[in-house]
């Protein structure tokens, strides 16, 4: 950490500041410059939580934090690769995951259709929703509890692991017993109870970013997890807020360099959430295999015109279909086959 | 709802959408225009939910959301203003409410000293935090029912009633059995699950704004707590998440006239979270007020330096009599007295 | 500045930085902490240019600026606040100062009926576009000549100083000749080739906010105009773009404290571009006035609906009154009165 | 467009909007519905200037625009894709073109070395800047004509167009004289003066995006080129600003399919300045490809760490030709070679 001072600090502020470091058991580092004086802090651990204590003193100009406030979630602390694997499907490791299936899960026939639907196309996860965040509570809430029976019968059928979405701590007991993924949504990434929650579930967590989310906040969040014992954490980015009204939200690939660089867990990138066009999902779902990522979640639907939530950027399975092609494209370029596809599992 | 179709729609297109209008009931408005065709959709009480499925059909442009999809939140359906009253102190009545106290609860003597420092300076309503939501799993979580315990003592001393936050549906029965008026933070405005819970209580609930809310984001989840029976919901502007670094936030104090227009319910703002700074929060508490808002929120620490939380965005005691009076200029200027300052009681 | 080692930094690389750091003629202070080492450079004057060659080092981390870019704008520099005075008008002295007229000038009438009724109302200088910068090029793109002529004829007969839209360095010998203030727009604020222009004037400039603007890129494009040697520069804060959508921008009110501490330069605010609906301009210029801004800039036409621009965020003279009512008594509570106002005069 | 009247509208209100409708020579539809009525205009060729008018009529609550406001740049306009030939490089063509060379031009050795790199690893584009946009007064601002001599002479060398950009109404003629392709930066793209200048030159312009610039600006920034008469113009996606700090800006690829829509110009990415950090430069440039666009803008610099501008975004030749490779193998799978690849070429 560095202190700025003020240009007009006196030397009285400046010892003040180095006795309270000193104070703190580290050490305080003086540099005097031709216009002000800074102070540099050595011999601290972690993140120096007293920041807001020198900030406040007299002739201090600004604090500099350098460490990174998280520590289990980073590259420095776990060089290799993350890899979870789940009943023989890896996330995280050299080949590529696709998860996919209906935004809800809306009855036996639509579910059961789609998963057969998806698997024949190359996903090895399944997804769906049965509880459901939605903007207005007069919109559909999902099936809650009959949705989950459905999506174990689903894995029953396709030996497919499946994904859905926990929504609350009074829930996570209830999903976990069917679930093999957890998934908190972009709207919980700061719920920090539920964070704590599946963290200490034995269960798979797809953390989804924030809508306002940085990266930081987002490595954070993805702490609190592992903090409680569960090191079994997947990032999805699926689009932030912006300005930007082109699309749903503006979807960020340039982060997945980024992340690889910070933090070793696997990364998922969500082309439907990020877009809510189903026009753009083909094309930035070859751009996000382009970027790194480690797989996609896509969402498909018998008939998306019917769809009880997200219908827009819902893909009919046979342009589901299409995509799986060319993706499998993409993925040869980067020598990254996809698992499920049987051209890729024959190289 | 507008349904605008491309301008190569066929006939048997726009034929086509009409009667998927009129198979919900509905009626279709042909508008045939020289370079493509609109089709008006009247006759729809609330938003159409089946807004998805004639985004989809061929020949559709876009389709164009006319109807506000919140209800209870709105002044159409309720014109005269919400006035929340809790012993004798009121909120979003003619003269203003200030609500200040520490962010966290820290102790005793820390929480009791400012509770008496705020009201002889005439704050109505003490703020303490004893669950807090921390960005960082590392850094103080709150004193957790302890704190709640302190809460209800400074009242019982001082008189004023007491808000206090609440991160989860767990949470909500403990909390109640304390507070006067339950917060849900910005992180937590759409933590569904915990609108509807809040909704079931039937304590106040002050709403704050989430980091990337839009304002119709925003009064859904109000709508979500009314529409469970609660009517009592407080707005509160902390500010929003931008590409402005100068601040910790935007404060988006333009947001104050727009709500009067659109909704009835009361609206307090926050200067020292949506600031970030000391230094800042004196002159936009004053701005706040100005701008027409019903209140502030203000953190007040007997000494900031040694604060275990927000410490950069606390005022020390001296510092908010210096604002009361301040503040009490504008709201004179506004005809709106400040509940809680002798003058204003004396008119 | 501060070079932060990366935790795997060998000491050469250490070693390295240093000597690249002492060869530009500073000082290298290494900091040897557990993890990582960090390097603090003390001995330069201003900021650092060769700041990019020490993060492509081996061995570096980051680099983190600590020195302000900027000069001549800022307090540190000139600690006293600039005070700009035009024929008897103050911008950034104890009282406040009102512009106000049309958004662009559309005839003879038009202009001098406007300049009548809101100089009768208080304010002392006449704003009004000639040359307009809109979004489409089928729009109206101003009078030109003919408006400035229009303008210094509505300067001679009211008094007022005249302040108008300069786009581009061609014009910029044109407008200097019968503007008074030359006013660059927020989409000009890094056009750099008329920042030099308009320094090498000896009007005063009044310089717009971006759209995505820091503080510290504003704060750069003041000092390209000082740097040219003219001192004179007005700061006008008049929106932001973020994600909200509620009005045309996000009024960024709290960057006035924050203006106050880094520079001497006066600031004003402009509600009418900021929010773009005449029902929020009156709120926000109380607003704007207890923020602490030294004036605003109001858009008045005598018929808005049929305004050639910017219609819908146009005030009718009568309105206009109403507002200076308003502010005139927020400006009391700030002991700072309105140039113009008879009662502010007689004080 | 359509005009959505408060639940409030008497009779009296709505006939007045449709009198004004029809004095504008359009057609007015009314539809009732049960809480509010619209009324749909229909008749007009384009959009509507006189919205604000509608907008401030009493009973008036929105009027919601439908038709796009540009036209030349439409898809609806020119369907087939603009394909710009120099010198035998196609620009939007099927094949995929690359841009590089370094930031700034810096001396005769730095231009032609660079040039001869990039050319040798299959760039067919040389980019170099003379005059330089920067943030701050006192960084480097570019050999501006002595630049773009060098220019000339490594197009003479190496037989590559070249593109550089133009910051100024008064330098157009002068760089139009050496330069094959006008760029027009990020901060210039609603400079309208300089929009119109370079409209009436007959060199292409390749327009980068603004920083907070939406699509429709973008594309009414590219019809001030094109009314003026220049059918040349090239896209460039270069990052926006969003709340996002990991990299300098947050390149936003998703609207790379959403211009293909719209428009029928050609689309370049650039994600040297999107992302600031070479080492995302080749992720993002994959990704960039396989989302559709035409091709890529890169940064290369002999020795990046002593590049006067943007070092830490700039790659080094041997990285560039890494690049090249791996682009390849997307542009493969996507079946769209890269003109200047030998094995390309040989396809």
């Amino acid at each position: 950490m560095l202190v700025v001072m003020d240009a007009h600090a006196t030397p009285e502020d400046i010892q003040a500041v180095c006795t309270v470091i000193e104070d703190m058991g580290l050490q305080a580092n003086t540099m005097p410059g031709p216009t002000r004086t800074a102070i540099g802090i050595t011999g601290n651990q972690g993140a120096i939580a007293e920041a807001a204590r020198l900030k406040l003193m007299p002739g201090v100009r600004d604090v500099i934090r350098v460490t990174a406030p998280y520590k289990l979630v980073s590259r420095e602390y776990r060089e290799a690769d993350t890899i979870i694997e789940i009943n023989g499907v890896q996330i995280g490791g050299p080949s590529l995951v696709v998860m996919a299936g209906p935004c809800s899960i809306e009855g036996r026939e639509q579910l059961l259709s789609t998963a057969e639907a998806v698997k024949a196309a190359g996903a090895t996860i399944l997804r769906g929703g049965a509880f459901k965040p939605r903007t207005s509570p007069y919109s559909f809430q999902g099936m809650g509890e009959d949705g989950l029976k459905l999506l174990a019968e689903a894995r029953e059928l396709t030996g497919m692991p499946v994904i859905t979405e926990v929504m609350d701590t009074e829930q996570v007991d209830l999903v976990a017993e069917y679930a093999d993924i957890l998934q908190l949504g972009a709207r919980n990434m700061q719920n920090f109870a539920l964070l704590k929650r599946v963290g200490r579930t034995r269960r798979p967590v797809m953390l989804k970013r924030g809508l306002s989310s940085t990266v930081k906040d987002w490595l954070l969040s993805a702490e609190y997890i592992m903090a409680e014992g569960n090191q079994a954490v997947i990032l999805c980015e699926r689009g932030i807020r912006t300005f930007d009204d082109h699309s749903r939200g503006t979807f960020d690939l340039s982060v997945v360099p980024v992340l690889r660089e910070l933090t070793h867990l696997p990364i998922i990138v969500d082309p439907s959430h990020a877009t809510g066009r189903w026009q753009s999902i083909l094309p930035m779902s070859r751009a996000g295999i382009a970027s790194g990522a480690d797989g996609l979640m896509i969402e498909v639907h018998p008939n998306p015109a019917e769809a009880w939530s997200d219908g827009e950027q819902s893909l009919l399975p046979e342009r589901f279909v299409e995509l799986m092609e060319q993706v499998e494209r993409i993925a040869d370029a980067m020598d990254r086959p996809i698992q499920g596809r049987t051209k890729a599992a024959a190289i």
